[in-house]
């Protein structure tokens, strides 16, 4: 791999991720930190290159400059901060909910790792862009999520070496609309009892019965139960209930997803993707 | 899910996967029994279809019948073995290496799991088709590999319980030859020791440098040190070698696979297909 250790480009592509329930577990032990939960991923998601460059580290979202925490401290875990540089683009808007920066993170290990021929293996990839996300405090669940695909299941918080993942058997259309940002850290930073109760009590249905049916009823739920659905998800919700559809809110963003054609049946001008089956990949060989 | 509950056919893809070395470790729990070791998952793979049905449980592959003990277990612990019918189609020969046994188990629990809307998760229906792979003798690594997709490590034995993956992050062009079977049930029958040596030893070389050029060194070296090469298939990689390209023996059937174009450079005619990003997932929604 001597070619690779002079660096050349790589890119790679993880799915955006929405929790639709979750309860936070903090650790000291950033690898054991983490969420249990469940969401979907999709195929709307998140192409990070990382490229050799001999100036500062340098970071762009969708040609905009986007200094990343989680993203830095990946690459100067790889050893490589001084010689790269991060392009992403994406479809999904920042801080409303999709795991964009965990998909950042995840995306540039897996991506610096080619770049530079670091010789990592998966678990050790996504357990730096775990640790990174979580000591910048952006999120606690996305990046094992978005490294499985599919519509995982997260039965025990934290790194792959201490967390454990299952996952609902389904894929489906998906629909989304962003109505505005929410701060995961403001909300991590208030009362979690409620998150800590609501979140395993709807984990505990959807293990009992593992359907994508059951994941939209339990997000649900948990979003009314938490109190975090803002007066203008309210209204797209109960839209979207009228019209027969399922729909629950994205933790954390001010965003709705639904199942199949939800909100376009309730007349709402959505963005469509489906259920992604693969996790992160490196999408450039 | 009552709609499902009287059935509807549903289909799910199965990659195809070819170990490259591994060592045995039977259990009496057909759940912690299984194999060490590392392979690629494959986009030629098994499509399976389970369709309702009065009849008796009638198996085919590709138009043929092909009774398999391993699906009719999975049918029976689902409960739905006087009612499905299972039809597989699929790229790649039977008996050659090619996980091709494990593909049908899984691709049959998925699907039939979606057909009469038995509601397990995926870790369930990964593990139904584990045990039923592990008491048919058919298999101890395809399906656990064939449910994470990629270019997956066994780095311990057994269903999701008990078993612990890492995988390569790379992605390759991947060429195979097919010259004829090999009983995988005859080679475990024989003298294992030399497996389990030989197989621990390729796995900690790959584990400390996880990477795909470690991957095929270390199947190659495994395959020369356990006797395994016939005539033909030593002929075959010596000419892979002479032509500069990095081939191994598909463990087991007589089977050579190689990176890139490593066959067709050295001549052959050779079928070509690349490393699966994703693991066994439903094909029908």
């Amino acid at each position: 791999m001597s070619e690779q250790s002079r660096g050349a480009d790589a890119t790679a592509f993880v799915p955006g991720h929405v929790t639709g329930f979750f309860s936070p577990y903090p650790d000291d032990d950033p690898e054991r930190a983490g969420s249990r939960g469940a969401g979907v991923t999709l195929s709307d998601g998140v192409r990070v290159t990382v490229q050799p460059a001999d100036d500062a580290p340098r970071i762009t979202l969708d040609g905009e400059d986007c200094p990343m925490a989680a993203v830095e401290t990946v690459l100067s875990a790889l050893d490589v901060a001084d010689r790269a540089r991060v392009i992403a683009e994406g479809d999904l808007p920042l801080g409303t909910g999709f795991g964009v920066s965990g998909a950042m993170a995840l995306g540039t290990a897996l991506a610096a790792n080619r770049a530079f021929g670091c010789e990592r293996s998966t678990n050790a990839l996504v357990t730096l862009a775990h640790r990174a996300e979580v000591v910048a405090g952006t999120g606690l669940g996305d990046v094992v999520a978005q490294a499985r695909g599919g519509v995982p299941i997260r039965l025990d918080p934290g790194a792959p070496a201490h967390g454990r993942l299952d996952a609902v058997p389904e894929r489906a259309r998906v629909e989304y609309l962003t109505l505005g940002d929410l701060s995961t850290a403001a909300v991590l930073a208030g009362d979690t009892d409620r998150l800590v109760t609501a979140g395993e009590a709807a984990l505990s249905r959807l293990v009992d019965r593992p359907t994508l049916s059951t994941l939209l009823d339990e997000s649900r739920r948990f979003a009314d139960e938490t109190g975090l659905v803002t007066d203008r998800l309210a209204e797209v919700l109960s839209a979207v209930d009228d019209a027969g559809g399922r729909a629950s809110m994205a933790m954390l963003g001010e965003t709705v997803f639904a199942l199949g054609s939800g909100l376009s049946d309730a007349g709402y001008d959505a963005t469509v993707c489906r259920t992604y089956d693969a996790g992160a990949h490196l999408a450039d060989d």
